[in-house]
């Protein structure tokens, strides 16, 4: 059997999601707590592996097993041997030809940023923080260049491994709450710290220093050199991943609760 | 000089508001960072000493210094000095015979609750966890039944100092937003563990082991030992506090964000 998982995580709590030797990350705490469910070794592939600091309200992975259990086995059954900072939110059986990478056909993602003079304190660590003002307006015109299909080469860290760096950006929404920015993207898929590095040439337009048409031309230039520093994981969250609805999946995120 | 702090805290950082030998605790770690930013030491007073876990958006603390300092090193400077649990959000001057403790009004403490299946990864430590369906009618007719001014001996910590158990509960409001429960409370003060005990009782109604009525019954019965155990500190935050208007302090609590 096939078994999809969608999975919640602080991304503090974990080295990234991929196993790395001697490091706690998702993917290790995941494999443990299923294989130990399954009787057998179990290996997990999610749909976006995420870096050190980045949160997840909803990654998707599948396993294979030969165990034979109750679903619910697969949810409160292996969230008693996952750590504090990880729970497996839903298990769903998946046709034998699902992966949760290669199947995906959406990524969605989330990022906070607490624009307020002050550091944050109780949400430190899982939000962004900006203190200089920022201004609405021009970001919105920035983020209007960035969506569509485009050669990403300028938002690309350079360890990325992806085949092509043109992806379609499909979403770029951001809304102010008070003092909270919420910024939604969603794409067919995303290149290595790409939506960490669209921050921070967002931010770089919305703190004034360059006007909204600079980002096309940044986009324009495919050099990853122009553009302004990585911005920080602290406020990143893949949020969901969307799938063909042969699959059955529920194709949009769904927050368990509105506080993230 | 007498000066008045809005102070934010991760109360999972700091056993508690107050000094303790040996232990890292909020109050000890603003003295610390008052007294390098005065050049002498500092004594801090806290409207409400928080317990181990329990968080703060809008705890007030006042501290008399000679030292003549922009306002600005109250709050960016002193921040620079603490640990990144707690952050100092506002400095106000004050009159001489304002007290944080003994001139406040109201205390406003709010209660998140996660009521889902299955408990929480992202926001572990930061909000309470029920997973049993909780009904919310039961829950609004309870809370009504609570109040006012009572003696509430029933939701009274053995260990509580308060010189009288009679208090007014102004609000108790709760609403749900998809799988969160949101509980404000405000009252002219707490008892010890006053919140948390009341949080154990209404729960106590939510799964629907009693009547709401029962609430009224276990007010009147002043006997903490009839109630059920105090509920988790988790989901806890001291959301604000006031003080009568000629102190020129908001009155009303004012989160930075939305998220908590």
């Amino acid at each position: 059997m096939k078994y999809a998982l969608a999975i919640e995580y602080d991304g503090r709590a974990f080295c990234g999601w991929q196993v790395q030797p001697d490091q706690p990350t998702v993917q290790a705490a995941l494999e443990e707590a299923l294989a130990r469910m399954a009787g057998h070794p179990v290996r997990v592939h999610a749909a976006g592996r995420t870096d050190t600091g980045v949160h997840a309200t909803g990654q998707i992975a599948h396993f294979d097993t030969e165990a034979v259990r109750p679903l619910t086995a697969w949810v409160r059954g292996v969230n008693r041997f996952l750590p504090p900072g990880v729970a497996v939110l839903r298990a769903m059986p998946v046709p034998d030809d699902f992966h949760a990478r290669f199947s995906a056909c959406a990524r969605h993602y989330r990022y906070l940023l607490l624009n307020h003079p002050v550091r944050p304190a109780l949400m430190a660590g899982r939000i962004g923080w900006m203190h200089q003002p920022l201004a609405l307006e021009p970001l919105h015109a920035a983020a209007a260049l960035l969506l569509g299909r485009h050669d990403f080469s300028s938002f690309r860290a350079a360890e990325c491994q992806a085949k092509t760096p043109v992806k379609t950006l499909h979403r770029l929404e951001i809304q102010r709450q008070g003092h909270l920015l919420v910024f939604d993207f969603a794409a067919d898929a995303f290149l290595h710290h790409m939506v960490r590095n669209m921050m921070g040439a967002l931010l770089h337009v919305a703190k004034g220093n360059c006007p909204p048409e600079w980002i096309a031309a940044l986009l324009a230039a495919r050099d990853r050199a122009l553009a302004p520093p990585t911005f920080m994981p602290d406020g990143l969250y893949l949020a969901g991943v969307s799938y063909p609805a042969h699959f059955g999946l529920d194709s949009e995120p769904a927050a368990r609760h509105a506080l993230i």
